[in-house]
């Protein structure tokens, strides 16, 4: 691009969430001219409400989207690494079981945090600015346009650019409002039969963790499980996920403060001794649904939708924010590629990430049955060590579904159809050779070789 | 019920299409005062918009719905028996193949022509009144109640009743303004690659057909297919069914005149010589697009959706109406069952319809394949006549995919897998004796009644 093209360009952003904040980064750096406007209060200036600290766990491909445009080194600094699953089980003892070789870790990050400072590194750019309280009401895809309502004041305001981003989220306005109304919109929202609720557990009195901080806990219980993310401070984000009804264990059979009381007392004996008020806590926190949301196409026009307003996922993967995070990038390439030209762009956008958006729903679901019930099942700990094992004396050439998902950008869709063949060839190795978890190292290290001999030369 | 409860009950119906009108005799005739609500003119007063005079083809569901509530016979004299289909082939050759036994037939009815019929008789219950140019914008799902705006006059009123119903079609403004915005509400929007465009082959200048009148008309070819429905006065109503874009014969592909006589003349050769004008009408009637349409709950509080608002589906099976038709006998029957208990009711309905909702769907979209491509293979001929044959010899014990869905009241759930395992019977019964279409009926009958006798031992 030459100099002189520098900020001419106009582009605007409807949402300045986590994706919103991020691709603003990335515009501004290639020259636009970037106007945000987002629907909620400037979050830096308000209290976050209560029950919904929500932690994310950043892995490969956000880091890869903050690094691109030179920011992940600022999100390091609110980082706390996990570098496993700690698994709770009801007789109060644990295990621990790495995510991959070599330290490899995801990351614990406060949505607020990230949220925040992302905005203030966006704001930095002299030619981008954020407009708060202004809800989408309408939205021109062939014109570029989007008309906004202050919540404040109802004063209307169009505004318009080159080119209109939707990055607000799996509510989207920007969807609602115009996407949605073409003909042929394909859409779906999916809810599962689970919700969710956040309970805070405090730091110790001295602010030093109650639990291993390194690490990321679950209680895996079969049909429902508790997990809990690091925060700074020294305190946990833990989240409860269970169904709302027509099972034993069920949101609706925790009605009563005695009802919660006894249930985390047990079925999670570890916590309850760590917080015994749970009980208390509870009715402080909304209880909140979980849905899959899928549409095509996910561009008109001047208008592309980016992150959750395309495709928003079950948070089971720890992928929600990593896809969006990604599309950025991938919106980046294609916009070197193709040179700013957006019917171009945005073309080749949603055909290479639809498959994507769709692939990384599809293994959230998968993965929440990993975690609340698989991660408790010895052949599965067994698989997920030799898979390991593998990938450790065979780093070029073989990837465990979650090393594929979590610490590299291979697409979404193959991690889903490798994983899968990967499983089955697993779930066959360890039958013929008769593996159990007490087989020694150097009889799973021959047969590892001998597979690997096999599989390359089958090739 | 007691008489004095007599139309003292009442009922809010929005939507007066074929569901709509036959659902309000119903509840007319079990005492409900009932308001109809339709966004549309009266369109016993205005004429039809050009190109949009779809037939349908009525079958068992649709007469048991009418029946069930004694208007059977009125529509009876508005609709044209078809036994079968015609297929025409590219060398203007044609074959018959009956829909079942004993003039089984499937019935073309003009949709204006029943909906005038239906409203005419809901409006002769004294307690039941449509109100026409009314748009449903807003509904309170706890209440019972609903907000209009007139489209003439602007004006906005408010109803209330004990029970509302949302029989407004596919784009349900009930579902839009109410159930959607509840959480957890689940709901999906599929269009398929094809549209249509339908096209009125007129009755010869004496009045007489230029077909054979009492079948339904197809033109098989592989990716696309044309249709054609009788109409009372000598005309068909012809609907071609074809891919947007994306393929050799699409309608993209078909821009200017010369393209669509072109593919008139060189595709469907016979109904070219029938109608050499096409091309001049062609731009005469609108290009639609088809899609499947699923939700879940389709009732809350005093509010359920009703036919296509609750299960819109793609018309291949002929079964939109019908399933709707079926919706109104099942609703029938559990007003009596739970005595105008709405709770109770609502909640069966639902659980009961839904999975037939899917089904039909499902059935929908197989059928398809079937008519456009299928009904052209001798393969699949033949296996329609030994089906056809057994339903004959054994017509207490086997049924046909087609028999069952237009023929009975079986559920569409069971047509659906019960059809899917006697399509691999039928394959393997093929396979395993060698028949052709040229074996001998004798021979036919013998293998019929080997297998019928292998098949109900081993049960």
């Amino acid at each position: 691009m030459n100099k002189q093209q520098q900020q001419t360009r106009t582009a605007i952003i409807i949402g300045a969430g986590l994706v919103g904040s991020l691709w603003a980064v990335y515009l501004s750096k290639a020259g636009y001219a970037v106007t945000i406007y987002e629907r909620r209060k400037d979050l830096r200036k308000t209290k976050m409400s209560a029950g919904r600290s929500i932690n994310l766990a950043m892995s490969y491909r956000g880091w890869k989207g903050l690094d691109d445009v030179g920011v992940g080194d600022d999100i390091r600094k609110i980082a706390i690494p996990m570098y496993g699953r700690t698994m709770h089980y009801l007789d109060n003892s644990t295990s621990f079981q790495p995510y991959g070789n070599n330290n490899q870790a995801i990351y614990s990050v406060a949505r607020g945090a990230i949220n925040q400072q992302l905005m203030d590194i966006a704001e930095s750019h002299t030619h981008t600015q954020i407009h708060f309280d202004e809800e989408c009401i309408d939205v021109d895809l062939e014109g570029g346009k989007a008309v906004f309502r202050n919540t404040q004041t109802d004063a209307i305001t169009t505004a318009e650019a080159e080119v209109v981003f939707g990055t607000d989220g799996a509510f989207s306005a920007v969807r609602y409002q115009a996407l949605q109304k073409l003909d042929r919109f394909n859409y779906s929202q999916t809810y599962i039969e689970d919700g969710y609720r956040e309970i805070l557990l405090p730091a110790n009195p001295d602010g030093s963790y109650k639990m291993a901080k390194e690490t990321l806990h679950i209680w895996p219980r079969g049909r429902f499980m508790l997990i809990a993310l690091p925060n700074f401070d020294g305190s946990f984000t833990c989240t409860l996920f269970m169904p709302f009804d027509n099972h034993k264990y069920c949101f609706n059979n925790l009605k009563t403060k005695q009802q919660v009381d006894d249930f985390f007392e047990d079925l999670f004996p570890d916590f309850y001794r760590m917080m015994p008020n749970v009980a208390d806590e509870w009715e402080n926190h909304p209880l909140s649904s979980l849905a899959i949301i899928r549409c095509f196409p996910w561009t008109h026009s001047k208008v592309a939708l980016v992150g959750d307003a395309a495709h928003a996922t079950v948070p089971f993967f720890g992928q929600g924010m990593n896809c969006g995070f990604e599309d950025c990038s991938v919106l980046w390439e294609l916009m070197q590629k193709h040179d700013h030209n957006w019917a171009a762009i945005f073309k080749e956008y949603e055909v290479l990430r639809k498959p994507n958006g769709d692939a990384v729903q599809d293994l959230s679901l998968k993965n929440y049955l990993v975690m609340r019930d698989k991660v408790a099942d010895p052949d599965f700990l067994l698989t997920q060590k030799i898979e390991r094992r593998i990938n450790y004396l065979y780093p070029e050439s073989y990837f465990p579904l979650y090393t594929m998902v979590s610490f590299t950008n291979i697409a979404y869709t193959t991690a889903l159809e490798k994983g899968e063949a990967q499983e089955a060839m697993m779930r066959q190795l360890i039958r013929k050779n008769h593996l159990t978890p007490d087989t020694d190292e150097a009889t799973i290290d021959r047969i590892i070789h001998e597979f690997m001999k096999t599989n390359s030369s089958s090739k």
